[in-house]
């Protein structure tokens, strides 16, 4: 029986401001990916993201971003090598205080924003997050966009990584994602997207936008959090999934 | 033979920010209290701090403070109990992960500025910094003022305390110190703070500012760490300490 | 007839987050109390409302609050007075800055949160404020509580001041607000609030929770920006007020 | 008589750190570029520094920079055009706020930092800069890098421009400033330095890093505020300049 896992970005309501729909996307998915306070969340929104994943029996992940909340970790800041590392790794110190008073364990991390859009195509950037991961925690997945330099810099630092896929963009024939500018770049229909995603993972493909059948490895797939259709789009595909075998696990 | 721990609120730094003499006082003290980023110091500043701390030897503690750069963590906020536990809580994990990375261990946890005075006058801070600390790692030292509600808070918690004591403040027949907009809140004279220093370790007292001896429990001297005088200070008291067998090291 | 401010606290997204119905609302208020950047909005939803309500002819004020985006500026901090002047000229001008680039012009000033209920009971605190306000512009109204020290140090200062009533809240007999806390604080009823406002505004009383008659000035009746209901409800106080031959129109 | 500009980043403490020799360099230079709380400076600074440029007979302008304390404004941000034009907007109003308490008027804008390094380069982002400081002021000096980016959009945009020059900075005959990184980017010797302004001022040319003289403007030139070295120069300098008969007086 084939696994897969759902992850989705939770923990980013921040003080007075609640996004997204946490309660309802712990019910459906498999690996809850926390804010850590630089792009969003708070150290109380954290603490109670962190006790409901484990009430939920959800795996918790981190999620480090970029410091900057007005933008949300959406701008790339042009950080030097060291400050990337000392970022990540305070983030992940932050969130692993609260993982540990729970009496959970982290499992995984993955990059929030532009930092993953940037650790995606540049190999510099992936290395330094792969490196600061492993010195944390060698036992720690690093979970990044299938195909890309964040799964090649972590197969060579020596974590486990998880390939992440997305059910509602469409893909190069390089395997990149299309730019959300791009016209196409978001395939619409939940069917439709539920079609691609059990596509990926029974066939290990998926079909590009130029119209090429290409190669794709999924682990993960990502639900979109701060979506109105989130909740009942993370439901639907879980049903479909177990309706063709698929099992949603969290990553192991 | 009597034991003193020296400690100095180091890693104060921020960003293009130098403050303190870091360098020259780790050759001193005992004990680092290091800022987590919220009153002071950022994570690469958190890194590199915590690397000089391992290299010299000295013991190392977090030094979490209100969320407040601009006002240094001097200017006393109005938090919740849940505020204050998960920022507390936030910052030791923020400054275990560099801890952790490089193989040291976190010894001790003594609160910075308006967040310690809060903390020493009233219980209930005290206890939520108490039982904070005591979930994040029941074997660290809570180091508080000498006589204070952090010391009551913290043995009553279960966790290890350290009591402070002040080189160059007078103290209320209380044994609380003299408000620094007081006249004669602070002593005068090298010679002057060593022999207080001194009679707080060998007798267990010191004369109050009202002219009464009173008893005073010194388990660790603090060390100003961004006083231009506070490197040469330091090495003078450690050099007259131990004139007086009295060692110097860091808090077990 | 008989005049009367509707205000509204707007302007409180920040990035990413989205807070309050400002487009709504906009259509019912005369005033709008817009966020300066410090405990709520951004340069880039100042901006924006700044353009809103000068299209939709609703008068602008300021809203300054304590720089604490975490807490919303509703925790309060131990500010000097230096500090306090200086934070409150400091986001004073930055709203300036945007309504003087759409042709508008600043009518009045309305502190936020901690910081206005700080200033209702604390002449000292009112006082800086005011005389901020004033050496900034001295033409612009001072919005305060009805009765409060924000009044009294306005008239004091040289400044035309607007005293603020809430529909939803319940008077001490001193005219102060019954505390959040205590059991009959908020004004229950839709019915009920829009009658206390017009006996406030014709007859200049409200019935206090003790239960006796107390005098009160109302020149500006607060609409909550980030209630559910707030929309609706403000279109509904409009109609029942010019059912009253009260006119609903900003302060002059 | 030739006449020149001395320009130098002041206000640039924040809370408890203290960057910088303000008041040494304040009896040197004729222009103060005031920081305004987002890459350095905070309300007090601000108010302060304000207040002795005043005192001083310096002329004041705005320095705005990047929402980035950590990084002092060093660091890249890929900031939309609207966030950029709202984040200057912004910070021009918060200054004004104190210049026009005091008294004084704001005279020139002068971008900091990696902001002023990608306007130097960036044709639309010194556009949009240009028409950010029209709008806010028309009247104002738009202070950029000699030849530059900047130059070319605040004289389209109908501002007044001051071409800026560097004593201790080399350029490449395209009249760009040698990238720090390179050997040779920097002018060493008090003498060498003060020998190359006055050729800029008086001959309108300097010798290239790679041999050839280029042509430059120099209307002012850049005392770095912050080296140890600060105060003497800027004597030294205006000294040498008036030697020549070169009056140092601000933008006019």
């Amino acid at each position: 029986m084939k696994k897969i896992d759902l992850n989705s970005d939770l923990g980013e309501s921040f003080g007075r401001y609640i996004l997204g729909n946490d309660a309802a996307i712990l019910e459906a998915v498999s690996s809850a990916n926390i804010a850590c306070g630089f792009h969003a969340g708070d150290p109380v929104v954290m603490s109670e993201t962190v006790q409901t994943a484990i009430e939920k029996g959800v795996s918790i992940g981190a999620h480090p971003g970029y410091p900057d909340l007005t933008g949300f970790g959406r701008r790339a800041m042009a950080l030097s090598p060291k400050e990337m590392d000392a970022y990540v790794t305070y983030q992940l110190g932050a969130l692993q205080a609260f993982v540990g008073r729970y009496g959970g364990r982290m499992n995984h991390v993955k990059p929030h924003g532009a930092l993953y859009n940037l650790a995606a195509r540049d190999y510099e950037t992936a290395r330094i997050l792969a490196e600061a991961i492993y010195k944390f925690d060698p036992t720690l997945f690093f979970v990044g966009l299938a195909g890309s330099e964040m799964i090649r810099a972590g197969n060579e630092v020596g974590l486990k990584t998880a390939s992440e896929v997305f059910a509602d963009r469409a893909y190069t024939k390089e395997g990149l994602l299309v730019d959300r500018a791009q016209p196409g770049s978001v395939i619409q229909g939940t069917q439709e997207q539920i079609k691609r995603v059990v596509q990926m993972i029974k066939e290990g493909r998926v079909l590009s936008v130029e119209g090429d059948w290409i190669e794709i490895q999924a682990d993960t797939v990502c639900i979109h959090g701060d979506g109105e259709n989130a909740a009942p789009f993370s439901k639907q595909l879980k049903a479909a999934l177990e309706a063709e075998q698929i099992e949603v696990a969290s990553l192991s």
